[in-house]
């Protein structure tokens, strides 16, 4: 009990600071993303430190203060986690496959050219600057992943989620995720030395783009014959209890498959997108998002570490690193997206900026790999902090331009009664 | 994302099972709980080890396997933690601090007595074996606590929760809970061998009794005020997101005081009552309780080690412990409700005699100051699974000898439509 209690202290700062700064810049007229990226900044522990600060009753359980940080640390993690997983659930919910496949091949294209723009000039970069090939290689996979929970999360904030270049975007997100984590597969394996064979490549390419199609041709199929027999069953809620299980299933499949595990998420509300007006899905998982979805901003917010600014060449290659990791994707989304208004390119572009933890989670594999050097890391980390941080303004500046007024109030209303 | 991939698989394994389990156990007309803390049992690290096993990710993170374990526990503990103060604020709810306050003596006297008895008979049980007496005050401070979440649920399964029996069973809970808590504080204080003055009691006695009256008094005339500006925030969803920000704060300050995190969140609960209906909190907060709730039962479950019941005198002792546990709540709660028909009395009894979690953090205390020796902490421990499993079926038995047929189906559905 006296474990928790520093644990439900912090998780109710978490929450509270969430929605209170949400409402500001809902007021502000900002999406309320910002402000929970802004306040997990705010009292994560590189700043006042509010939270993830072990009691004596769990040191005591870990033995020391360092291994029972880490433990908090995973537990706000894994709450930030399924955050994620519902938020990336609940954009699924709201696409229709038929619509993502109809700019399948647009979408394949930025996400494709989208990757490869980032990685050359992030390779290109750190060889010219002298260091190792294998340094080099890492640094430039760091920069190429897409996460596209900041950008789901403001296209919804925007009440624009249904667009043309949302559902690029989107697709384009699912084409992203399995080339880097095979770029991932393929850098790990040099930087531990040993190389990985084209076989293996291979059939970690097989597993991931075998499970993204038969995902999403067998498991909509099965969804549209079966999902009426739901019903049938006597658990209370039954279709969506089993949303539920499919979206944790899914997720935790993907995350198997060295796939992010919202790309699984992603892919298990796709598969109920035809029947969540049958079954109300939309209602009844948005309590569920307003509960879990502050945590991984807050917590991706908490990580940002104004400290790491303090040695000139660090921040002059960082900015550097950033920029190209901007221009990177804003170039090869807009060689895929010729022929689009000069506004969508710009959209897609934004879109794909961020990085998010993805690139972090590269850098770390570098690290423990003893291949990327301290301050490179730190490069990474601010790469990956200041693109996250960079898109939900210019993407809200982006639509905002485009309209006669801000679409707000934006999210789907629980009950059309008191809250309108 | 590598130590994630193991976190989402278990997650994934103890919700799928939670609800699979509970739909066997509906379709056998018994409540969903006991299935999901069978399941527990059957998953959990004592016996199939199906969940909590680090992965090498993880492994590295915590630098051992230990830690890794003790991290992974504490990260599912908080979930069970969430689902059970979710499962109290629910049934705060669903209940009218009119009709608590309506049976409040007899809840108060169902309360005390269910104290004085199981603590009257373990001190003298182990007097009369002759253990030290700071052992003996701890056993019988051990024996005390009801842990009213699984009386909670049962109810709820069985569709009586608005019952007079479920209402003083809640009220009891409230008081029992801190008399439990001064008793706990006055045996650490003795355990830690400086004894513990009438004023410290008196002040942390007077917070907890200040925090129960100032919440239902004050936040129930707050509510009842300023419920209504609530639909002018800006953020969507206000009142449920209100509502849910109160439940985890409530939660962390009866946790910071020494009370069971669930008193809080039930506080929290009764405050929203009386606005329910008019912003539909109760639809809004089923999905988290879907979401969350079988994590309190499975990971409850999960605690169940059968394989401390190898010897012979730990399990004479833990036997006669346990019915002694029963013995006491059942005279208690009998004196307590004189005057009422035998199955009321015989549904009192049963509902306060799960201890639960609180009996293990009461022997966790006593074991962390080293005057509770292994043998001992076991037969706390087995007391504490024996009391807490063998309630739903009894709670069932009860009601259904009263009824015509069974109240099934039980849990208030989310959507009118096709779940019905």
């Amino acid at each position: 009990m006296q474990e928790f209690a520093v644990v439900l202290v912090d998780i109710f700062i978490i929450f509270a600071a969430a929605k209170l700064a949400g409402e500001v810049f809902e007021r502000l007229r900002q999406p309320a993303v910002i402000g929970e990226l802004l306040v997990g900044m705010a009292i994560g522990p590189h700043a006042l430190g509010l939270i993830g600060q072990p009691n004596s009753a769990l040191i005591d359980l870990f033995g020391d203060a360092h291994a029972a940080e880490e433990a908090l640390d995973l537990t706000y993690e894994v709450l930030a986690e399924l955050g994620v997983i519902v938020l990336l659930f609940f954009v699924g919910l709201e696409t229709r496959i038929s619509d993502l496949l109809r700019v399948g091949r647009r979408a394949a294209t930025v996400g494709v050219l989208g990757i490869v723009f980032p990685f050359a000039f992030g390779f290109l970069l750190f060889e010219l600057l002298g260091n190792p090939t294998v340094e080099s290689l890492f640094v430039a996979t760091a920069m190429v992943a897409t996460s596209v929970g900041i950008t789901a999360r403001v296209l919804r904030d925007l009440g624009v989620i249904d667009s043309m270049e949302s559902r690029i975007i989107l697709g384009a997100a699912v084409v992203d995720d399995i080339l880097a984590m095979l770029l991932l597969a393929v850098v790990s394996g040099l930087g531990e030395g040993q190389g990985i064979s084209a076989l293996e490549v291979g059939v970690i390419a097989a597993q991931a783009v075998g499970f993204v199609i038969f995902v999403a041709l067998v498991g909509t199929r099965l969804s549209r014959h079966y999902s009426l027999h739901l019903a049938r069953l006597r658990m209370p809620d039954a279709p969506f209890v089993v949303a539920m299980t499919v979206m944790l299933g899914l997720a935790a499949v993907a995350g198997y498959l060295g796939l992010a595990a919202i790309i699984g998420a992603f892919m298990a509300g796709l598969i109920f997108a035809e029947s969540r007006e049958h079954f109300d899905l939309e209602h009844q998982t948005m309590p569920v998002y307003q509960f879990l979805v502050p945590f991984f901003f807050v917590v991706t917010g908490s990580h940002v570490d104004l400290g790491t600014l303090n040695d000139a060449g660090t921040v002059a290659l960082a900015a550097v690193v950033t920029v190209l990791a901007v221009a990177g994707k804003v170039i090869g989304a807009g060689l895929a997206a010729v022929g689009l208004p000069a506004r969508s390119i710009a959209i897609l572009g934004a879109g794909m900026v961020p990085r998010g933890e993805v690139g972090l989670i590269v850098a770390s594999v570098g690290r423990s790999l003893g291949v990327i050097p301290a301050d490179v890391f730190s490069v990474v980390v601010i790469m990956s902090i200041a693109t996250t941080l960079v898109v939900p303004p210019v993407l809200t500046a982006l639509y905002r331009g485009s309209r006669a007024r801000p679409p707000y109030p934006t999210d789907l209303p629980l009950s059309t009664g008191a809250t309108d």
